[in-house]
């Protein structure tokens, strides 16, 4: 996606006469072609869960792969709302490592706000919109399984790290046309009920459980590029082999080299293709599955 | 279930003999045969709730008689849980002909404790003991409709009145082998995105959109007695047009009367026999479905 | 559509952005959730099947309609080719009462033509561009049922008239992915053992014993206007029962009429809508199927 | 099961309160989920076939266990009833090797009693509890083949060893929820039609074939005892490699040594566990499947 | 069938040219069309049960039936076996309004030698042909029902009259491709557990609870005939309402009126066709289903 | 088939008693049964494609196998018919080593014939005896792939090799209980869109792709005979590997190689049986199907 479009605004778009719109429609056949039966699991963050518009043009676009026949897993995070509930309450947070300390208080405050607020409005959008939708979490149908994080041998409380993703809950509802809508809390498989779980590394295990084609990280970066400032250094594709090399050279860095590691493990499960796409221009994910340019970096073998 | 059984413990229990095991076992079959196949609807709430040993045997029960070959949805209110959220983000509760004004801040603590926290909790639990469970709420597939209630003309703020169960989210997680947990959380047809909603009456509309054989509500009285103080004035049985005679002659009276009522509806609709039973007992629920005394209050045709 | 569609050329689509293209697309999802399973049957004619640039828009709109789950069966006249073909084996036409006289020579070169080449050429082209599709005749599965046409006392030859469709052909092999091309040569149940039958009666046959929702036929004229020479007159609905007075008024005339009692037809028997569509503008199907303006002129109860 | 049980009389049954009956039922859990959709095959013999009372309790143990999802498949002999019938016709017995020698008419008599009286006996009694059953033989859908028995070098006439089982016919009853009962004459595939077989051996076939969890042989001993005469020298649990050293030691011997190498054989064909239960106890079956003792002596690998 | 046929041997048969057989063959076709999925129930006894060749002839012909895609079921009688066998045991037969009364003794034989010998024999000789057979009886899967017959005020013992077929135990089997074969032994529903029953009447239930299109009964007769002398006066076709006025006049008479009237009680449940056929010539079943001729008396509406 | 055959006549055969009817009819029951379920293709050419007589016998024998439970399919050359068609239109052929040079109007005229004309009066003609048909040809589901043939270095034009089946089309047909009629016209895979293919070769290949227990191909004599001129020295069953070496005695010659060959490619491709056999008698194919005699020459493994 280069910048013209980032003017392009919804005025222009209703410009199009319907000679433009029908061409538009016609180009997206050898896509719609490439996915119809496949999988698609979609991890939503960062300014598109925010952002009301950006958030419409989400839900919208996934209602419409949805109708034209890509089975969609929609795996969220939490967003500001932890937060908010955290500080109503007085919840003041600990940082351990970078991660934030989950105790037992903060737990229940991550997975009420996350299977009982955020999850049930992504359901009630999509339903709006005319899908077809269930919300799930981790603990339902056992679909995830976590045990403690230990990472650099520090304490980080309810935080899990999944280690197994069981797909039988996800394949009952995508079988009866029901779009899942997944929070981020992990059934706990040593003594600990449930453990708080990262939403990029759900996605990628639920991905590979399910067998899906591709796997989407909505960020609010436009994907890997080598100068940061520069969008026009956008590196559009890379294979599997070369991120380590790039991690190396510092070009993959900071927050990106976990996401990109969950794509990199998606693809040696066997998922087909993963990408970060820019979550920050309206249906970057529509452009992503449905036209020849994409969106974003793509990863594949 | 008389006095005796008040006294009866645990302890008397392991010193039954094989030989009594067996016999007692095998006094299951006619209510085996009965119900094998058929949907049952139990309403969770009351002690039955709150007390670890009451919960542990309603969980149990449930989970046996899902694997005797019924099907088993739970229904559940917020119980004590609810009150301790609002207290926690100092919030004041108001009350409106009887009914806690439901503002949208009371609104969403309500979603976050039942979809988030008691409804994840229960899932957990049936799986704990081998079960397969989902947690839902009205809100997924759509499954309640709800607009604002208006009862005696005041305003209770997000508290909905059920107006219809689309059953097939349930179906769906049924058909599949899942013991789906419904948090009483609506979708709002008339603008409002959710409603609070009464859990009983949510029991008895999705009883009657399964089909289901029995509904079962869980409280903390004995059943219907002609004297309050006295068990043994227990009325084992009434019929359903029973039952408004019997709400005149004072019988049936203050709070039992909305949840005879939601029987009386659940029956009128097709349910074939809806009851009231003491969840302050141990394993009533199995006691009512699978042996000849049965357990609290049925109400049938 | 009007005028100004009609100088949009392929250049200025492929100056639409790719935010105008997603924009584009993501504006169809209503439509595409309202056909969605749905079957829709499309007398394909004229200039749309001469012109080699909206041929391939045709087959490409109907393949894209496939791949988004609409079933879609094509019905096929001759067009120009079966008189090439007269001409080559030198064989004079004769006309009674408008209508070819088809003595048998003529009936099988009728047949030749179109289940020998038009209809192969078809099926062909829908599977160049990614569909799976068979070629059928009414004759296949005795699809379509004849006797001899008799209109006015005149003896027309093999001119069947279409009695019946037996959809079974039809739904084996919607059922198994495949889009039929059907040619419009009928089985005869009154001793003849083929007829030469008019393609738009079979295609409102077949679309009613197929309950399909959707009849279109493909003409060369923007729809009923009530100036033909001025297409700003176009009256883009009418309602079954203001069909006849529009005749009546000379508004409906010559040629249009039969069509449109076809449409009328296939609306008693239950089709939902039927329209008459300009096939001299690319993707004209794609517009009225998907999108808010649709194309021509549209029939409904 | 020690000697409390066998004081244990109905009486006391019924004097259990109704809680510690739901405690019975509720101690049963583990064990349906453990066998729920498993295949048991219960051969049935000695007292538990003619005292009325045991009957009673093995006909409503299966029962029971068939309502509560356990495939059950019931394989008789033909007790003293074989003997009454041969009485009547005045025909004597010649014994050979130990074993009745079998020759033609004995054979008849043999044939019409299980599979005209016994079989018939126990369907029409299954069905009398609310079971569906199917009475069988090993003639049947060729289910059981056998040729002459030749051990030792002796004759004995129309007695059979099966050499293999064919469960299409069992498998097509129970898919459709039919108990079979499985009268134990086979064909013969060397040229003699019928053959008559032993029981044991023919229930360890057919838990084989239909690949069984348990095949359960009803005795009139306790089990495997280290002293006969002392109950409680029971040995409840026996590895496979542990038969044959308790044979050459002689604690295993007599009738006992050919059962026993019949659960043997089941184990190593596949089945999971084989028991020897005792028959004249009351519900020894519901016991063995459902409760944390067990009844007699199991064996498995 | 005329009398040339009867001295038509199997040896005129094999000078048949192959050019001949595959006239024969073919002429079947549209009589293999117009019964394939359909049902026909055969009842079988009289000469064609004792004589050798007429039974192979009758069991080659079923099994023929069988492979062309008709559903069979065959009902049999028990023929001399029951009397032999009373014999044996030195049982004398006592007659009551000229039926043997059939005390308790006497309906063990019966059931001993239907279910235990003649239904076995059936069962295996359909399967030494290639054919997929099980053994039934009315008590198995409770398919037929009885009550004591109490005709004309007699006691018969426990003679039984059919009042219902449950067609639940022959339809899985038929539904798994086996060919039943059905004892006449009802399950009784007056607290005598089994009932000695017709066969005629036991073919015509069953022919009713499975919607058979044919019903067959064997005789020993060429049909109805006007004079019984007389093959050339056999009544190839009667309409029901011709039945009552031939039974007045004389014509039928005698054994052949139950027979008969077996048959119009099966056209009046819906059975198509139901004829008598002559089972003393080889092959009478294939002629009267596969040719043109037909063989003995048909009945239909 | 010996000469006696030859001589017989519908005459004799209509003169054929109803018991030599039934008896001929039952000697095919082990042939039924033997192809029961399986598949049978049939290249259908030569003299029983002209003479009206053998193509009712060719249409009515593939009726009655696929009524008897055998999956056909009928692969069709064109015969005269093109030849005459091409005369109609003056178009003059041109020979190249053999082969007809097929240029695109030739190509063209080949297409209409076999697909829109020939084709369609098969369908229909199986239609008129009770079948159910549909037409098909290589293009259809992209059955037949083909290339260019450059059989030694020479030019055909259109002439093409087949180079796979893709059965697809073929299945869900015969799965819904279709008779399949195939035109040999072949999708081009190398930029041309059509060929004309060879009718044997194209069976051999639908065979092999169909797991076709048969292949037979039709023919305008008796089989392979050591002297052609003498029909007692027919080869009734060639095995693979003795098809080269009668080659090079000379013994398969002419002609007949490429036939023998395309039976050896079915062979080695899986399918069971090939034969040639005599189209100029009728009702060859029921003979080789269903008599012990078989007719022309049979090669298997």
């Amino acid at each position: 996606m280069n910048d013209k479009n980032i003017e392009a605004t919804p005025e222009s778009v209703t410009r199009l006469s319907n000679l433009e719109k029908a061409y538009a429609l016609s180009r997206a056949l050898p896509y719609i072609q490439k996915y119809s039966g496949k999988t698609v699991v979609i991890k939503y963050g960062g300014n598109a869960m925010i952002n009301e518009e950006l958030k419409a043009a989400v839900i919208s676009d996934l209602v419409l792969l949805s109708c034209i026949g890509i089975n969609i897993v929609l795996v969220h995070g939490g967003g500001p709302e932890i937060n908010d509930m955290l500080d109503k309450v007085g919840k003041e947070s600990r940082f351990v490592n970078g991660l934030r300390y989950t105790d037992d208080e903060t737990m229940d405050i991550v997975q009420m706000v996350l299977c009982g607020k955020v999850n049930k409005e992504l359901v009630n959008y999509i339903q709006e919109l005319g899908g077809k939708s269930v919300g799930l979490s981790g603990v339902d149908g056992s679909m995830l399984a976590a045990r403690k994080l230990t990472a650099d041998g520090y304490d980080y409380g309810n935080v899990g790290e999944v280690i197994g993703c069981n797909p039988e809950i996800l394949l009952a509802n995508i079988g009866n046309g029901f779009i899942p809508v997944v929070s981020t809390v992990a059934k706990g498989i040593d003594g600990n009920p449930v453990y708080n779980i990262n939403a990029d590394t759900a996605a990628a295990k639920i991905a590979a459980a399910l067998g899906a084609t591709n796997l989407i990280l909505l960020t609010d970066i436009a994907g890997v590029m080598k100068d940061p400032k520069d969008p026009s250094t956008l590196i559009p594709h890379i294979k599997l082999d070369e991120i380590e090399p790039l991690i190396n050279d510092g070009i993959i860095k900071g927050g990106m080299i976990p996401k990109i590691r969950c794509c990199a493990d998606a693809l040696k499960e066997g998922v087909e293709n993963a990408c970060i796409i820019d979550g920050r221009f309206p249906h970057s994910i529509l452009l992503e599955m449905l036209s020849d340019e994409g969106a974003g970096t793509l990863f594949s073998m």
